[in-house]
C-alpha cells in the first residue's frame, strides 16, 4: 500500500482537503503548489467567501492539532520541471495525486491570454509530471483529477456514458467487429479540452512506459468542509461564488443568502453530475489504495454520485433558503437541454457511501453561505466570461427583467 | 480564393518548398519561422546532406529569379504569441499553413527534456495560433500538417483507415446506432501524441468559434526537390539522413551511397504510407483552394499516395543502388508487422496525380545521395534515441552481425 503521497495542487479546493484526509489516514503527505489559485483571486479581484489562511498557517495548524507534518514545496510544475523532478526524488512518493491544473471553464475562455495560460499550464504540467516519473525511474502510481466534461453531453441520444472506455463496433472486411475505445472527446471549453488532452498523454505514457495511472472524471463538486477542514477555522476550505470559479450550486447558495434572485442561465434544462467534496477526498483515497497493476491500461472512474438539472438545483436551493428564480441568457455555448446517464458503479463497489444533495444542502446554506455572507462581493455574482465574441449577457425569458446594475460587471 | 498566405515553419523541409510553390502560383507568401530546425542541427551535431543556404539567401535568390517577394518573420509561435498576432494583423492572410512543429518521433523520445520541448513547442504553438486567429477577428482558413501516426497501426484487424472520421456503432437504449467520430488516437511517440492533441484543439475551436480548419494526415515524405527548389542551388531543400530526423527511405539511400548495409529495424514488416515532397506541396495548394465552409467541421485528408513495408523499401533501394540489407533490433516500440489500408480518394478527386517511388527513386539515388555523399557523416546513420529506458541497439536476426563501430554512436 502507498505510504508516501505527493499532492500536486495541494493548496486548492480539492487538493487541500485531500492532503488533510490522507494525512489523517496515516499517509506521509507532501504538497506541491505554486499558489496560483490565490494569485488568480488577486487578478479577478475576488476571494473565497470562507476566509482562507496562508498555506504556512494551514500546515502549522494541522501540525498543532495532529502532530502530523505535511511538507510544502512551492513549485510551478508547468515551468519548473527540474524542481519537480528533484522533489519527486527527495520525497520518494508511492503515489502522486495531480490536481495542479487551472480548473475553471469560464476563466479559460476569458481572453486569448487565458486560453493560452490554461493550455500551457495544464498540458505542460501534466506532461512534465509524466516525463519526470519516467526519468526518476520509480514505479509511482499517478492519480489524476479529470472531468465529466471530457465526454461532452448527449453526443448520441440514449447512449449511457461508460466509466471511461466505450464499447463500439467498427466495420472491417469481416463485418462489424466489437472493440472498446477511449470515449470520444467532446469538450465544451478550453479548460475541458486540456483534460481531454491529458487523456491522450496518459494513453501514450501508459502504452509506452507501462505507467500506472488512474484518471477520475469528476462531476461538479459541491460542499465546502470535510471532517478534517472542519477541525479548526484556520483549516477551512474555499467557497468560490464568482462568475468564473463559482460552480452553479455555490452561486445559487450565495444569491439566496444575500437576497439576490437565483440566476439560471437559459432554460435550466442542462443536466450535470454532482459530488460532495467529502466524497471527492474519499474517492481519491480509494483510487490510491486500488491502483492498476503494471501493464494494465489507464484505469478510469466516474467520480460522480448524482445528476440533476440546473432548474432542479435552483428549486432545491429556493425551497431551503427561500429565493426567487430568474432566467438569463446563457453565456456558454451549450445545449439547452440534455439527458445524462452516467455509469458510476466502480467507486460504490469499493465502498463509497455518498452524501446526497438532499442530505448536505442545509449545512451549506446555514454554515457557509449565511455565516459568511457579509464577506460576499455581490458584483462578482454574474458571469464575466463569454464563450465567443458575439455573446452578450441579458436577462431573458418569462421574467423579462434586466440584471441588477450591481451584478452586471 | 486565398491570395495572401502565411506559412508557419516556412524554413523547414515541407515549409520551404510549400512557400516557393505558393509564390510561384501567384500567392503573396510570408514565412514565419524561428529557425529551430537549423538550431536542432547544431544540437545534434549534424546537417542536411544537401547544403542549405541561410534563409535570407534563400529568399533573395527567389526574388532574383522570379521578382517575387517572400516576407520573413522570425517568430517563435510557441513562446511569442503577441508577435504572432501582430504578424497576422499586419499581413492579413486569407490562409495560414501550419508546419511549425517539432516533427521527428525519435527526437521527441530522446530524453525528458525532448519530451517536454516537443509538447510545449507543438501544443502551445497550435493553441497560440488558434487563439490569435480568433483574437484578430478575421475568417482565416488554417491548413495544418498532421500525420498518419494519429491513427496508429492496425488497432482493429481488417479495418480500413478512413479519411479522418470513423463510422462506428454505439449502443443505446434503442439498440446499436451509427455515428461517426474522430478516429481513435493511437500515437506511437510523444511527437505523434502532439498531433493527436492538435486534433482535439482543432475540434474545440471549430465547434466553438466556427474556425475553418483543414488537417492533413501525411505519410512519410520522401524526395528532396520540387520544381521550384530545383531552380537554383541556393534554393535546395533539406535531405536528413541522421537517426533522428532521417526518414527510413533517406537512411537507406544514404547507406547505399556510402556502401553501408541498409539498416532494417526488426523484421521490416512494418507497413508505412508514403508521399513525394512534390505531391506534399501540391496537396497543400489544393487544400488552400478547397477550404471548408464556415460552420462545417474540420476537414481531414489523408495525404499519402502509396504504402510499402520497410522490407520492400529496402529491396527497392538495394535493387537500384546495389546494397546489402542487414536487420537490427528495433529501437522503437511498435508492432513487428502490420497491414495498412488507407482511404486516400479526396486529393485524387481534386486532381492530384502522384509521383510514385518507382518513378522517383532513381533521381534521389543519383541527384541527391550520390552527388552529396562526401558531406555524409556516417556516425549519424544509426539511431541514437530509445523509446524506453531498457532498450538497446544490437544487430540481430539472420545476419548475426554487430553494427560497425563508426555507426554505433
Amino acid at each position: 500500500m502507498a505510504k508516501r503521497v505527493l499532492v500536486l495542487g495541494g493548496d486548492g479546493f480539492c487538493g487541500w482537503p485531500t492532503a488533510l484526509r490522507l494525512s489523517a489516514q496515516g499517509y506521509q503527505v507532501d504538497i506541491v503548489d505554486n499558489l496560483s489559485r490565490r494569485n488568480i483571486d488577486n487578478e479577478l479581484c475576488c476571494d473565497s467567501l470562507t476566509p482562507i489562511t496562508p498555506i504556512a498557517t494551514r500546515i502549522a495548524t494541522w501540525r498543532q492539532l495532529t502532530d502530523e507534518d505535511i511538507g510544502f514545496h512551492r513549485i510551478d510544475i508547468a515551468t519548473e520541471p527540474d524542481a519537480l523532478l528533484r522533489c519527486i526524488e527527495q520525497t520518494q512518493p508511492d503515489a502522486i495525486v495531480h490536481f495542479a491544473e487551472q480548473r475553471a471553464a469560464p476563466y479559460s475562455m476569458k481572453s486569448a491570454w487565458h486560453k493560452r495560460y490554461t493550455v500551457d499550464n495544464n498540458v505542460s504540467g501534466t506532461n512534465n509530471l509524466l516525463a519526470a516519473v519516467i526519468e526518476c525511474g520509480r514505479d509511482i502510481h499517478i492519480v489524476h483529477l479529470g472531468t465529466m466534461g471530457v465526454y461532452g453531453y448527449g453526443r448520441v441520444d440514449g447512449a449511457v456514458i461508460p466509466e471511461g472506455y466505450l464499447p463500439v463496433q467498427i466495420e472491417t472486411e469481416a463485418g462489424w467487429q466489437k472493440t472498446d475505445i477511449l470515449h470520444p472527446a467532446d469538450p465544451g471549453s478550453i479548460y475541458h479540452t486540456t483534460k481531454t488532452i491529458d487523456q491522450l498523454l496518459f494513453y501514450f505514457y501508459n502504452k509506452n512506459d507501462n505507467l500506472r495511472i488512474t484518471d477520475l472524471h469528476q462531476g461538479v463538486v459541491w460542499g465546502t468542509q470535510t471532517p478534517e477542514t472542519a477541525r479548526h477555522p484556520a483549516l477551512i476550505n474555499r467557497f468560490d461564488y464568482d462568475g468564473d470559479y463559482g460552480t452553479v450550486l455555490n452561486r445559487f447558495l450565495m444569491q439566496a443568502a444575500i437576497g439576490h434572485p437565483l440566476t439560471v442561465y437559459g432554460s435550466g434544462g442542462q443536466t450535470r453530475a454532482f459530488i460532495h467534496i467529502r466524497d471527492t477526498v474519499r474517492c481519491i483515497q480509494l483510487a490510491i489504495e486500488n491502483p492498476p497493476k503494471s501493464g494494465e491500461r489507464v484505469d478510469i472512474f466516474n467520480q460522480v454520485t448524482e445528476t440533476w438539472t440546473v432548474a432542479e438545483l435552483a428549486q432545491k436551493v429556493a425551497d431551503i433558503a427561500g429565493a426567487e428564480i430568474r432566467h438569463y441568457q446563457n453565456p456558454r455555448k451549450e445545449a439547452a437541454h440534455n439527458r445524462l446517464e452516467v455509469e458510476r458503479g466502480k467507486f460504490q463497489q469499493l465502498g463509497l457511501n455518498p452524501t446526497t444533495l438532499d442530505q448536505g444542502l442545509l449545512e451549506e446554506v446555514v454554515d457557509i453561505a449565511r455565516r459568511y455572507r457579509e464577506r460576499c462581493d455581490d458584483a462578482r455574482i454574474l458571469p464575466s466570461s463569454r464563450w465567443t465574441r458575439n455573446q452578450q449577457l441579458d436577462s431573458e425569458g418569462s421574467s423579462g427583467q434586466t440584471p441588477p446594475a450591481s451584478a452586471a460587471g
